[in-house]
């Protein structure tokens, strides 16, 4: 599809790579392993996949120097393959077009400030005291709403929706759906009946984050809902009020963070993982998949909760066993009581 | 509401059934056992509501033959009542009317094809080289991205997003806010920072699939993610990159499905399950709601995680309890060895 | 940024609270605690707070009487501090402008009812026989579906899809990408493929509900789906076809009701916490966050289900022996029968 193309030797230049084999090979793609054809590359990094080297058709493989000897063809030398595909793969990725200025059936309010650079697409809605910086792209459906600020370069890629107060760093991408600075989720109960508390704060994203389709960014009751820099969120996320997230971190599908969660740098957070508010995480903590984080955590390391999948008959055996966890300890402990005053 | 209507008898004749009682009645509509009135159908299907049988004032009721002594008034007797209740009532279902031809407001790339039976809604954008296939219905404010295909009878009902690479088959039908073709969620740490995977496949969804609202499917990083025929997808409902979803498998609201799992063909996966990466499940796999895939499954089967819900105050006991399930595992171990010892 | 300000004295008199110290004192804004400045209200409700007071440097504090003596400053006494400051903080909120009329780039069917006082918003889209009540505010991008019904001063964020059958109350708050009648989730299984049931039913929200973003509410299938007044929910939640919600329920970030469920009034479900179909929840039941509802609740009460968080290398350990719970609690009560004869 692409209309790039680039030689072995082109590429092992442009990235600091060694190449070996045919450097005059051209390449105008990128594959798998197992079904990349004669002009594409791929890549060999996790040693699961080695088994598959011998076979590739690919026309250079970007791998270890340790596998080289494995290569049938061209290959390009790297210390982290996978890191070293990514950059290259950059090349051959083919973005819309977005011609800068405002598409006709945008609607612009007279006081935001539009860069010249930026591309405004179809039915994109900017409002009043927007603020959109240069070379930013809005695909169509966007809403900007009051004082909202986009920094340069960043991609909403369409039906973005950035409420108020929000103010989004440079080479920020968002995907389609996702609402930033939506009122947070403050209630106070007055005897019979609920009141609102206005969400009077905002939401600052670090350069370089990545929020998911359909993730949901609540601004801050009085203070800021914070995303460090290169925060990368995956879809349909919920992050509440006022939580802050460190640089760095990644979330992966359908996690929650409750409000005023302090969430630390280099953090991983599993799929449909959860956060209880008010809990401090510390840098680089690794929650597994669907676990509920009910305590802060102070050291670095990997966290789970919940129980192993099983064939439901013999699971609902146990599961019913569960509820009688506390009687049974005693029960062993008096066991153990007992055979020891024999 | 609906200005159909049919007598018994043709409802009979229509759909193949056997009609007892007064076949010249006029239907007009369907209601439940409870609550339908004489010019209404409804259906008997799970024995739990045999008991409204007697008592309905339904004009006609669909039913197994062993259910029509108990019926007060005209059946129509079918091997499966509720997929026949199902066909029938589809009569009944008034749908907006979608004239053919582009809203005034929408948004068309030159270079779209749209057939001349499509109906393209209010501010909807179509961009450059998309296909519309014949009697698709696009409601208002969907955005069909650069080359995506909708096929033939297609409807999007409002606010569908295709990013790219995204192709839908015959009669696909998809609900407001969902997202198909966003950007995989493919990262690489290069020492310090994330450097984002380009994702250069696709989605490719079936005929006669069903997605839900809000529902997410990113496409793939090099292949495509695959959907194959009569999937049936929720709400709120992710899909990661690479996946593939076996013909006739459903998903109900909140199911999460991680990067490159495969799911077999008849599954049924339960509310707010979730599948780990690169998994496979056979085919006709059932996952109870709220359960977590950690492994592959080559055995057709119900399967499930989690535990019981209990009054919270004997739940924290035990749940404290399971922190120590090893310790308490070895010292029954011992007692054993110690008991038979003696 | 407000134009709002007040004395101490008018909040006072305002609110019928007593004032201590300087009542003529100017307030433009509200803080937290340990944030305001000499020209903000803040308040002290979570004894957890209580450290912070005598170093505030808050123009005014909303407290109880007991914490008086603490407070540096200018203080307003309240039975129930955090609801007195929801109440004022109300005051200094900033509502985007929303001036009465419908803005050219939206598109209203001519068979629409739409009061001269609801302002409709960019690019929105009002379809045939809808009804747009007296003061109702549709921000940016929302979808009104046919015979749709918006209560008076309500208000639709921005990109708010109401399909069909939809009626919302008086000051109903709806967030952005919130979908409210969206078919339900209704199949049946033919042999060996799915037939869609049509979803004939609608949504009837009540007055004073707020809906969050991203949220998804079906339609029922026959009947409707009901949310009863002051109903709360927040981002990222299903609501499932037929399900009833009682008054002033809140829902917390991603919880899922799955069909036909009925909750009570004044219940509180946590955060991704999950009902299964059919079950019925009494009144002031509450559930804790990513616990899941599998049986009817008769009583109030409070009710969980999970395991706790625990460091990765220690839960494998436990989870891998939750496998076996059933053999141990066999084994337990056969060593205490050996025990017991000896």
């Amino acid at each position: 599809m692409s209309a790039n193309s680039y030689t072995v030797a082109e590429l092992a230049d442009r990235f600091g790579l060694v190449a070996h084999g045919d450097a005059a090979r051209v390449i105008d793609g990128v594959g798998t392993l197992a079904g990349a054809g004669p002009s594409q590359l791929t890549f060999l990094s996790n040693s699961k996949y080695a088994g598959q080297l011998a076979g590739t058709r690919a026309g250079v493989v970007v791998l270890r120097e340790a596998d080289l000897a494995q290569c049938p063809g061209a290959a390009l030398i790297a210390r982290d393959p996978y890191v070293a595909y990514a950059t290259i793969a950059a090349l051959f990725e083919h973005l819309p077009a977005a011609p800068a200025g405002i598409h006709p059936s945008a609607v612009v309010a007279s006081t935001a400030r539009v860069s010249p650079s930026a591309s405004i697409g179809p039915c994109s809605v900017v409002e009043a005291d927007a603020v959109i910086e240069d070379g930013v792209v809005l695909g169509p459906h966007c809403v900007i709403g009051e004082g909202c600020v986009v920094g340069a370069q960043s991609r909403l890629v369409a039906r973005v929706t950035l409420v108020t107060r929000v103010t989004l760093g440079k080479r920020v991408l968002v995907h389609p759906g996702a609402v930033i600075g939506s009122d947070g989720f403050g209630l106070a109960f007055d005897r019979d009946h609920w009141i609102k508390l206005p969400q009077l704060g905002g939401v600052r994203i670090g350069d370089d984050c990545e929020i998911g389709a359909n993730t949901t960014i609540d601004r801050g009751a009085l203070d800021d809902t914070v995303l460090e820099e290169d925060v990368r969120l995956d879809n349909q996320i919920q992050i509440a009020h006022n939580v802050t997230i460190g640089a760095h971190t990644a979330l992966a599908g359908c996690a929650a963070v409750a409000g005023s969660a302090k969430i630390g740098r280099y953090c991983m957070i599993g799929g449909n993982a959860g956060v209880l508010g008010h809990l401090e995480l510390a840098d680089r903590v690794t929650i597994t998949a669907k676990s509920l984080v009910t305590h802060s955590i102070r050291e670095p390391g990997e966290y789970s909760s919940g129980t192993p999948l099983q064939e439901n008959r013999q699971w609902r055996k146990n599961a019913a066993r569960f509820k009688h966890l506390d009687d049974y300890a005693r029960r062993l402990a008096a066991l153990e009581k007992d055979s020891s005053n024999e």
